[in-house]
């Protein structure tokens, strides 16, 4: 792993070397993603066919194949051992737990003049959960994203689902199964993107996607936008840890290496200020590394975006958290509330030595869909509120309609927009 | 106006045909933004300062001539008409009042083994506020962007606004003055946003760009969305009112105008039971429209887009709102708090017959930001919540490691991601 120190005089820009990651798509992909959705608005079934044919190498009779019963899913749940299905079960109730502190409510208010202002909240209608087939087949993911859904009171969840050669993984379905899901389709890609944005004779249109994909599900998710609404851009995972240098190194190794198993491009990085510390992590790191399965990927991520970054001290080290605004945050520290308020950007933080990050992966209960690639500036982990929204409510007494017209008329005319200073004199003459 | 009926057989087709509106920039305007995204990021203020010249057909000297000083902000404030001052105050402070309703604030809650889940709620560091120039220059629209903003806690507060020939609306600056934006540069168009999004040697990068502006604008947010956070891609502006035949129908005329005004696109539907009203409505309209400033863009816009709908009672004229969710929704009628709960999809609700949109637009409080073409279906008016982002927060006491480690281990396993197990199980073994 590289390693880097806060006082190398060309530590911004390794720094911005190691984190680069371009969001936006080449132009190549949007090129083909936007020939994909425009095919399926046209010819829908037909288009969703062809494409699972070509991409997902099995060809299903026609469009009704592509559904997938509640039975299949009923079936999965059966098939799949007692611990999983415990595991499942507890991991969906506190992920519900959590989720019910984070549902919106009305309020309201009114004025002396007996005007009320106030905000309704309502679910969204139809959901779409994209959920990545092959691979990376993540139960896990159904549960963050399906659970919220159906706590914010979502009225149907449509989930999708490529099968790779027709291949359906148990586990998934037993997810779906447990949270209730609506409809489930076996369709994937930039196809199946569009399908829910448009809608086609089989496959209902829904008012948002959300749920992780490759590049071309990524970038069709960017498209259809406006359309529909959709959950966030997603990059690599990435952890950063801060330790004081008082917990077990091969913890932190573990952790590292948990962040690197996703896939080549997620990035791990550990800051310290103490210089022996990050020598003993080495260590562990280099003796651990052969016992893991998924060593080859690790070792790659670890190589090319991972690093160990020797701090000045604990404000040093808080600094470049703040500039990284990580996905996952580890405070591997002695007193980790004493410093949270200086955090200003993460998706999740992760407190004290006992906190690895994948039991936020699985089961604590918030989210473990995050803002990635410095999204932290500016968003937010996955929630209820996602999959709720809000109407402003006015209604103004006469003597409020009166009175706020002025105001409102004075503006208008300044903006030049004599209707609407009109509309609002109307109600002043009478009020 | 046209004339629907909600029983015509063709009903449905001719109510999608009249709402169709395609959010999604076409090939060319993609094209040529992203070009001139890509020339910003590579030549800086030199690129923003070629564009200005070409689009906005006025040529600073230099980079540093882009920038408004505050002197001249203050300098708007002391030259604009005494009522305009006041208009301006009273309107932010009713928005700041409502908005400070909005704000997220931190929870977390304890668990019986010590385990503490939370959330954090932080402002963003830095946001850019796009104003349009030239005809559209609108006061009202640095208020509702930047009073939240503020509110949220934001830590600087950027302005863009093109000068068609150098021209500046003192109207815009006073408003940028009493909101305290921080700092204020002559630009605009896909180069403003590109500016914000990377970065110049003049104008600083920005989390988030919030502001309305042509589909230059709009397609260059959606293309740096990722890199920055933005608002929302806005279509054009949209009123439906529904009325029970009771309201003035010189006043309902003027509502539809005063949507209508806005551009040619501009949208305006009034939905009632009472057909001998909707006669009355279209007999005021056609009395009043020539008494309008901006009676052409009025004409053509209720021509090309509005509409005079026949329903079958309140429940078919609710069910025409919830289909069409659109921006604004009046519900002109006798007991508008009764049928709120029946309201699935709306921006913002003005209730009874003296809340004319008009003054939801300048000064009721609520924001004048909301989800326009349908996507009312998935989004909320811009609020606070816009301008803040939330981190979760997990910390596993010794014991609720142990036991979430097992739960963890078992779901990661079933992944085949076993560092995470692994991760997770190493606190279980002292836990």
């Amino acid at each position: 792993m590289r390693r880097l120190s806060t006082t190398d005089s060309d530590f911004d820009p390794a720094l911005e070397q190691l984190l680069a990651w371009d969001l936006v798509s080449d132009h190549q992909v949007r090129q083909r993603v936007d020939d994909i959705i425009q095919d399926v608005r046209q010819r829908g079934d037909l288009a969703v066919l062809d494409y699972t044919a070509r991409f997902d190498r099995w060809s299903p009779a026609c469009a009704a194949d592509l559904r997938i019963p509640h039975a299949r899913l009923a079936a999965a749940w059966e098939q799949i051992p007692g611990a999983q299905r415990d595991a499942l079960e507890q991991a969906a109730a506190r992920i519900r737990h959590y989720a019910e502190r984070q549902k919106l409510a009305d309020w309201s208010f009114t004025e002396a003049d007996g005007t009320v202002l106030g905000q309704q909240v309502s679910p969204l209608d139809r959901v779409g959960l994209y959920v990545p087939g092959g691979k990376a087949a993540y139960p896990s993911s159904v549960l963050m994203n399906a659970v919220p859904a159906k706590v914010a009171g979502v009225g149907e969840l449509i989930m999708v689902v490529p099968t790779p050669a027709g291949e359906l993984n148990d586990l998934v379905l037993a997810a779906a199964h447990v949270v209730g899901v609506d409809q489930a389709f076996a369709v994937g890609g930039a196809q199946a993107v569009a399908a829910l944005a448009y809608g086609t004779e089989t496959i209902p249109a829904v008012d948002k996607i959300v749920g992780p994909g490759n590049i071309y599900v990524a970038t069709a998710k960017r498209a259809v936008f406006g359309q529909v609404g959709i959950d966030m851009v997603a990059g690599p995972s990435e952890i950063l840890i801060i330790c004081d240098g008082k917990t077990d190194p091969d913890w932190i190794a573990m952790d590292l290496f948990s962040q690197a198993e996703h896939d080549e491009d997620a990035q791990s990085i550990l800051v310290s200020w103490d210089a022996d510390y990050l020598d003993r992590v080495a260590a562990s790191v280099e003796r651990l590394l052969p016992t893991l399965e998924r060593e080859a990927i690790i070792a790659t991520a670890l190589r090319q975006r991972g690093a160990l970054i020797l701090a000045q001290d604990l404000d040093d080290a808080i600094a470049v958290a703040n500039r990284v605004a990580p996905e996952h945050l580890e405070l591997s520290v002695a007193q980790p509330e004493s410093i949270l308020r200086q955090i200003r950007h993460a998706g999740a933080i992760f407190m004290g030595r006992y906190t690895a990050e994948a039991i936020g992966d699985y089961c604590a209960g918030p989210n473990h869909v995050l803002p990635t690639s410095r999204t932290a500036r500016f968003s937010s982990p996955l929630g209820v509120y996602d999959f709720q929204k809000r109407s402003s409510l006015i209604m103004a007494s006469p003597a409020g309609a009166a009175r706020l017209g002025q105001t409102a008329s004075v503006l208008a005319r300044g903006e030049g927009l004599t209707a609407h200073a009109r509309s609002a004199e109307y109600r002043g003459e009478v009020g």
